[in-house]
């Protein structure tokens, strides 16, 4: 069999999760297949000529960052012009999406309507936890021009989530509930916050406060506290069963119990909120205490039940689980989700592990394209 | 796009497992792409007409059951040549060898040497945890003819093991450690047996009999006892890492501790067996009590540790893990498995979940057979 043809790969948004992305890219075997094309960050830009075979990844990075700053000037019009062109992106392509830039999600049909091979690879949960319109017009382009669609990184990062959630419903099995602690922030907040048997005198702004001090939270603490990230999760995933649950507003759509307090919901300067928080921790404080009289641990976790309701039951929130549950004695900020089916029950199939961090979210980013290498041109990698 | 062709499926060893595939591929999404050429048992088979397309797996079984003992009679010399000839088994073919025998794993090279597209799925760990030269025989066959073996329910069953471990290596990252329950057997036995923060008064031999009982056990329990399907499934992962650890004999090159007592050790006959297993209850006692004082749990485990010899230190066998250990926590026949890894450290990527039976096994040979018609026919299944 002939060697096939190599895939060009543009990437579009390369930081940190980007760059681990151009830097796994850089095996022997890996650059075989995958020919770097072009590498965006929101205001700059490189080109790589195909005859070019000494670059490096550390090379190319360098070359972004001390390439002038004018070279996207067009923003994501010019990107999209140059992917739909063959020229200047020859087939067959990969583009991977590592921005969180809904603009570029909501581009996503253009980009694979394309009739000559071009798929997509992304971390980014906009385009599959917004609205449900825009999720449809993806499956429908991709079901039509057979360009893929990969996105193991939007769920727990590296970890098998939306691959064993496929494989369930591809070979039949019938989900009841799949139950987890999605955010990475949020599990190391109350992996400290609330442990079992012991009684910590922590107080939650101070959990918080450390959490940020170690940039374990976005900028403004309050975009995770809000929980929209876990909502986002339980929307990408509740798409994806053999029944999918309409949520029309997308995450929106989701119950979603925000941990940020009512009166700091207009605070828009994180110094002020940080500063504000205290005055709530009697609020957590209690909470936590008659969690612990039951001998159970605080978790904020997503639940998706297709048991209670004909059309499923989804949340996201504070939950109570006795200290001896998996969940109990999570560590760090790793992430645990629990699918329950009818094959895997009474106990369920249970997956741990950092689900945040960008070497782990590269990994599924490159993990799909390796599938999509697989997929389409037959390599046997 | 035009529809592919179907693929043609012979399932070799139809028993609890094999039956369990034919009814998976009853759906009308799998039906589209599998069409059932032929079934076998060691005794019977059944062929299927390519125009019949009526069937149901239900009568298919029964027919199977029904037929005629004779219909095989050349046993594997006959199943091998009906194989291997295009015109009764029609490509692309797949071979699903639900089998445990050694004699039909030594002709997976000879299979796999055809010309036209013929791939191998299988749950039988014989080929890939026996001698080195029969697994390098089959990796250098399927390079050569790009016909695609997959494995994944040799460990672990439907759990994604090997998929999780082909992902970690494919996208460069190291493996350290990999250490888990991987008998549902053993893992019965000790959950039972010894319970964080409870001491049991239950005996070993008692739980053995009560899971021979409940059909947990091959039927002669030293089957289990000895270690070997441990000791295989390590052999099997070794031997998928990026440097992969030499076992020249396979599974009996890892060092494994039996459990089965010296003196029993040449008993043949079961209930012989299970009537002199008390008199060795109060050596396993101890190990239990001295575990417990430590405050710990007994877990029969394998383990790969890169870690502490360049080679690559195996072994299979009894270890004491601490009350609050995720492997302390298991319940019923549950499999666990951490791979701790570059990126996936100090906390370690885990997986849980039934790693037995016949409806788990057998979502993880459809998954596999889905994977085989999506790499090499195109489908977007």
């Amino acid at each position: 069999m002939a060697q096939p043809k190599p895939i060009n790969v543009v990437i579009v948004g390369v930081g940190l999760v980007g760059e681990r992305v151009v830097h796994q890219l850089d095996t022997q075997n890996l650059r075989k297949i995958f020919q770097i094309n072009s590498l965006y960050t929101s205001k700059k830009c490189i080109k790589v000529s195909k005859d070019d075979t000494n670059y490096t990844s550390t090379s190319l990075i360098n070359e972004l960052k001390s390439t002038s700053a004018s070279t996207n000037q067009d923003g994501l019009k010019g990107i999209l012009e140059y992917i739909l062109d063959p020229i200047c992106l020859p087939r067959p392509a990969i583009v991977i999406d590592c921005t969180s830039n809904q603009d570029l999600a909501n581009l996503y049909p253009e980009i694979l309507a394309s009739s000559s091979p071009i798929h997509l690879v992304t971390p980014n949960k906009k385009a599959f936890s917004g609205l449900e319109s825009l999720n449809q017009a993806i499956d429908q382009v991709s079901n039509k021009t057979h360009n893929l669609v990969f996105k193991e990184s939007t769920v727990g990062a590296g970890l098998p989530i939306m691959s064993t959630l496929r494989e369930l419903v591809v070979t039949g099995d019938e989900v009841l509930k799949i139950e987890g602690v999605f955010s990475g922030t949020m599990s190391y907040l109350f992996n400290q916050f609330s442990q079992p048997n012991i009684r910590t005198g922590t107080k939650f702004s101070e959990v918080v406060a450390e959490a940020k001090s170690k940039g374990y939270t976005e900028p403004h603490p309050a975009d995770d506290l809000n929980g929209s990230d876990v909502a986002r999760k339980l929307c990408i995933l509740a798409r994806n069963l053999s029944t999918p649950v309409s949520l029309p507003e997308g995450y929106q759509s989701v119950p979603t119990q925000s941990l940020v307090p009512n009166q700091l919901s207009t605070v828009q300067d994180p110094f002020e909120f940080m500063n504000r928080l205290p005055n709530f921790d009697d609020e957590f404080e209690r909470l936590k205490d008659q969690a612990f009289q039951e001998g159970c641990v605080l978790r904020f976790v997503g639940i998706i039940d297709l048991t209670s309701n004909p059309n499923g039951e989804l949340k996201a929130g504070l939950e109570k689980y006795p200290f001896s549950h998996p969940f109990a004695t999570l560590s760090g900020s790793d992430n645990i989700i629990s699918f329950s089916t009818k094959r895997y029950s009474p106990n369920p199939l249970i997956i741990q592990g950092a689900g945040a961090g960008a070497d782990v979210t590269a990994m599924g980013v490159v993990g799909d394209m390796i599938k999509v290498a697989e997929r389409t041109l037959g390599y046997n990698i």
